[in-house]
């Protein structure tokens, strides 16, 4: 399984993916499910992937031989918009399932799915989850965050406590609890975690961090809110039995 | 959909339940998910229900009608164990899906599932989970809570802060929460809110709460976590970005 985030705010956008790949007993991999695209003052694209690994992986290869080949449609750094990208991402997904999907379906689902989040020269920026239909919605003030895969149990803390104007730094904090608060609930979610922070108009792709599961800031901020949660949870009044 | 809760802990047991039964658009009705068989001084057991409305009415139902009318194996009140209790509601749903899962079917999910939890005599309170099959596992010191229905969102906030020698007050409290967190997260997961809470040895029923969702407690309790929450993610260590 997997979990990744998208979160978009006025002030920029927050990215972040587990590493973990088949979560059977015997054969647990690592993987990179980040995949940035840039092209310094000019445009910053994130690809987050979950699904079939062949098929994802397939999709953002695709994108990387194009981009830079100059064929309008193909060419990921030719796109004039982000919604240009999704629809590129969403294409070479229909590409590859039309390529394998019947060969592949016989031993397991051969499905993927994406969360693609930057921004393109003056546009503001945007982020899009791409469905494994190969259609796609965008995230906007009402929906400030995109899940895809094991997304349910690192749900609630966002839902209280990201907000619109919520700043940079508590939204990559509120990102990376929400993905505490998954690996803790799922054996199918892992570290190392792949964060990526984005202040609108930076145009380049800096600001990125992967935290492994012993990373000392990590571990210190589990500890902390743990320490923390249960002192609320003392400090708020008993339920009223009769 | 539901959302039920049973947490087992050596002074005793929290159980609690939702409300919403369908939660389509245009037909949302409020049921309880919570039954109680007593026998003051020998025993108490609180089953909660998920799952195909018809399907656990039935068998709440025969449970009942079967309520001291003293044929061994069918009776609750003669069950020589919890275990008993467990295997007979198990029966009960056999019998039922027998009788009309096929005529069912053809219109949607007949299954149903159950938390059947509360203490007889001498025996520890125990806690059990018995499955749409009609197979039950029971909580233990390493597994001290159990759910059904939506399960996913209400779990995270156990996991961290449930131990298995968390007072009974801050498990009631913890059960909340994680109700709490299910509701904000998702649409079939409502009010009215069922909250039993069991001292080990009480052998009574006493101590249930219904929480409307306007109930003042209630309102307190969730506005008083969300702020305490935000100010302990404020409190935390932003990442170290590079």
């Amino acid at each position: 399984m997997t979990y990744c985030l998208g979160i978009l705010l006025p002030v920029g956008l927050v990215m972040a993916s587990d590493s973990r790949s088949s979560a059977g007993v015997d054969q647990i991999a690592s993987v990179r499910k980040m995949a940035q695209f840039s092209v310094p003052g000019d445009r910053v694209i994130t690809i987050l992937s979950a699904g079939n690994l062949a098929t994802t992986q397939a999709v953002v290869t695709r994108l990387r031989q194009s981009a830079g080949a100059g064929f309008q449609g193909q060419d990921i750094n030719l796109a004039p918009s982000m919604f240009d990208v999704a629809e590129m991402v969403a294409n070479r997904l229909r590409d590859v399932m039309a390529h394998d999907a019947s060969h592949v379906q016989p031993y397991g689902d051969p499905t993927g799915s994406f969360l693609v989040g930057g921004q393109i020269g003056r546009e503001a920026p945007r982020l899009f989850q791409i469905y494994s239909a190969g259609n796609f919605i965008e995230a906007d003030d009402r929906s400030c965050f995109l899940q895809i895969g094991e997304t349910k149990y690192g749900k609630p803390i966002l839902d209280r406590a990201l907000k619109l104007h919520t700043p940079m730094e508590e939204a990559a904090k509120l990102a990376l609890l929400s993905f505490d608060a998954t690996i803790r609930s799922n054996l199918s979610v892992d570290a190392p975690i792949d964060l990526w922070v984005y202040r609108s108009g930076a145009l380049q792709g800096e600001n990125c961090l992967s935290l492994e599961r012993s990373d000392p800031y990590w571990t210190d901020l589990r500890a902390r809110y743990a320490q923390g949660l249960a002192t609320l949870v003392e400090s708020l009044p008993a339920p009223p039995l009769c």
